[in-house]
């Protein structure tokens, strides 16, 4: 079938409902036939988890032209591992995570579960990419990006991506962009990420919060520095994550 | 205090009372003090994921000359970060995850949650390993590799680590190691990843499970080459997991 339309998988960790979801959709529509799998609820921070405690199940939603979509209640990884397994009549030639509501920039790149999305379509050789608006905003106006959505996307489905190789693109919640920087991973970590809470005087738990620390804020080069800037973000991601350039060093250890 | 010994913070994701935990403290005892937070129950497959829709709870449950434990409600992530805001008194010298009950080389890397231990080490600054077996049995035989982890965990206490490196070392299921081997995380993917049940005749339920396809397995630098093959295999993991290679010719489709 040599006109049929690219076939386009689409996942996310905020859950099926989410805004960014739908307005994803709305991006991608014109670029193909679309598949979504997502959560049933928000899955945020699902990293690349994996339900291997318990059995998960799909229901379809909705079937229309070009569009189907499924709900899943296991984490995002589960969902595109179940597409492939289920739903997929054929490959898909891309999939996409996100829009996600937050910042999946530097070190989140490890606890996004839109990243988890992305990651594992890569693993199955698939382009992938993933797509976060720095707002956590339910209604955050997703407007200005959905055009560059389209655009990436489209530049993807055109050209491909080197195997074990995914994009992470974040976007700053302004109402112009700048443009688009090709960037690194920004180095950083979260401080003072736990809120303190006494529940019946005795319990004592805690809520995960905090704020990131970045430790290179001046390198123009970082996705941070791009979003500070008010650019887009385009940071590629390996999923072969081995450092080659300390193997010779640690085998010298063990002679 | 020049003659402090050593601080290692242990985790895993077998939970607090996996066989391979013990084993891991009983490894790493005669190198310092040793700090346990680890899961109340078995968190395998959880990544980096974070709890954010929760708030998580942590207690003492052993004090004892050089070894203080705790278990928390949380995932493995959930207990690094938690250890560092609440139970550490100073920097830890060594972050270590393991021993996991099961096989963490190749793309298992970004699915173990004994990584996330590591990573999130990793990202703190801190000199961190990940250990596993390549036996998923709770009973399984860990005397073969004691000394190994002992071994493997004093280097790393000696020469520290290259900032965002962390290990993750497997060991095959053999009674005798033919040594060590430096390796690069082998490509492949999982397939038949899905056990179909249906429940009430009419509810269908799908259960994780599949087997491993290593599309590289000639390839004598891998670490599942060195399991295969008798060897425990350490592969250095980056946490900057940015695809430096491919930054210029991104930035051209942008232009």
């Amino acid at each position: 079938m040599e006109n049929q339309r690219p076939l386009i998988l689409v996942s996310n960790d905020d859950g099926i409902r989410a805004k960014g979801l739908a307005e994803l959709v709305k991006a991608l529509r014109p670029l193909g036939e679309i598949v979504v799998m997502a959560p049933e609820t928000a899955r945020s921070g699902s990293s690349c988890a994996l339900s291997v405690h318990h059995a998960v199940h799909y229901q379809m939603l909705r079937k229309s032209v070009g569009l189907t979509a499924y709900s899943c209640s296991g984490r995002p990884i589960d969902c595109v591992k179940l597409a492939f397994h289920t739903v997929l009549e054929r490959k898909p030639d891309l999939v996409v995570g996100g829009i996600n509501h937050g910042d999946n920039s530097s070190v989140n790149v490890h606890y996004s579960g839109t990243m988890g999305v992305v990651k594992e379509g890569c693993l199955k050789g698939i382009p992938s990419v993933a797509f976060s608006l720095c707002s956590y905003a339910p209604d955050a106006d997703f407007n200005p990006i959905v055009p560059y959505v389209h655009d990436i996307s489209a530049k993807v489905l055109e050209k491909g991506l080197p195997r074990l190789t995914c994009l992470n693109v974040n976007f700053p919640a302004e109402k112009e962009l700048k443009g688009i920087k090709v960037c690194r991973q920004a180095e950083g970590d979260w401080v003072n990420e736990w809120e303190h809470v006494t529940l019946h005087n005795d319990r004592d738990f805690y809520w995960l919060s905090g704020e990131f620390l970045c430790t290179n804020p001046d390198d123009t080069t970082t996705d941070r520095w791009a979003l500070a800037n008010g650019y887009a973000a385009i940071t590629p991601v390996k999923v072969d994550v081995t450092d080659y350039g300390l193997m010779d060093e640690l085998a010298g250890w063990f002679v």
